[in-house]
């Protein structure tokens, strides 16, 4: 029930507009048990695009270490959230409703935009940061789409390893200032 | 009548295996004829594609000129091809198909693999160059989603002079040995 009125009330009003509060109303909930199952509303957001990880965990890990293995950080955490046999349907699912609905674009481009490459430029202090999250957000999003749903060889088929060490480098320039 | 019947046969062969010879016969007419409409299977494809340009003229282009600028090139050749009011469309109905007809996702990556990035990498003497054209496909694949189809900002509307200096030595890296 909370689910259903969390995706009802971030399709409708955005990312922004959504509050804990609005979403117990919606529910018919008290606001402390959205709490209760949610951490926040990222977690929340998380959850309603059926993205299997917590988002603050994934940037504090990616955040942790050197600053020098946060591109690398971050393309290991994609291909671990979505290169297994739960995430593959879940990502490709979630790319075919972006190309199809705009309110699953306006999601995704909030969730990606706001929750994870945002989050780790604010916490770098990189500028242009918003320019910047973008175009590593592309990178990820077009591996995403080669590998997962248009199938194209060999990045279909390579060991995430040897993605992550050429897309490491390419989202450091990007992200790291 | 020739497009129909070469949309069929790419759609069911495969790029590979599709002859003019064998589309001029699907369509009944003379292979000369179809020759005379489209200088070779690639044209005739990207015709099929809907794709506005020559393949074979792109990709001169790109490798006309200092190597240290394939990268700026390439990018530049993608604005300037997808940024009209003319390519916009088309691009988002390529991707759409791509996400939810394996035909066209077939078609996409055997266009992009071959026609374009294979072409460039072959030319270069590029080591692993099915695997960096991929990489570079993807930069460029996620900037269409995120331009063209999500409209994530501030990708979609930052001009192209600013995306392609970002871009020019992430296809740079990948695509020149």
């Amino acid at each position: 029930v909370i689910l259903e009125a969390a995706r009802g009330q971030f399709a409708s009003a955005g990312y922004d507009a959504v509050s804990i509060r609005a979403v117990a109303r919606a529910a018919g909930v008290d606001a402390a048990l959205v709490h209760h199952y949610f951490e926040g509303k990222s977690e929340l957001f998380a959850a309603v695009l059926d993205v299997p990880v917590h988002p603050r965990e994934v940037v504090d890990g990616i955040l942790a270490g050197p600053v020098s293995g946060v591109g690398e950080r971050l393309a290991g955490f994609f291909f671990q959230v979505w290169d297994g046999p739960a995430g593959r349907p879940r990502i490709a699912a979630l790319l075919a409703a972006a190309v199809t609905h705009e309110d699953a674009a306006r999601m995704l481009r909030e969730f990606v935009a706001r929750e994870i490459f945002g989050r780790v430029t604010a916490a770098l202090g990189t500028p242009d940061a918003e320019l910047r999250a973008g175009l590593a957000a592309a990178q990820m999003v077009g591996i995403a789409m080669l590998r997962y749903v248009v199938h194209l060889e060999p990045v279909a088929s390579a060991e995430p390893a040897e993605l992550i060490a050429w897309l490491g480098p390419t989202l450091q320039r990007y992200l790291v200032p």
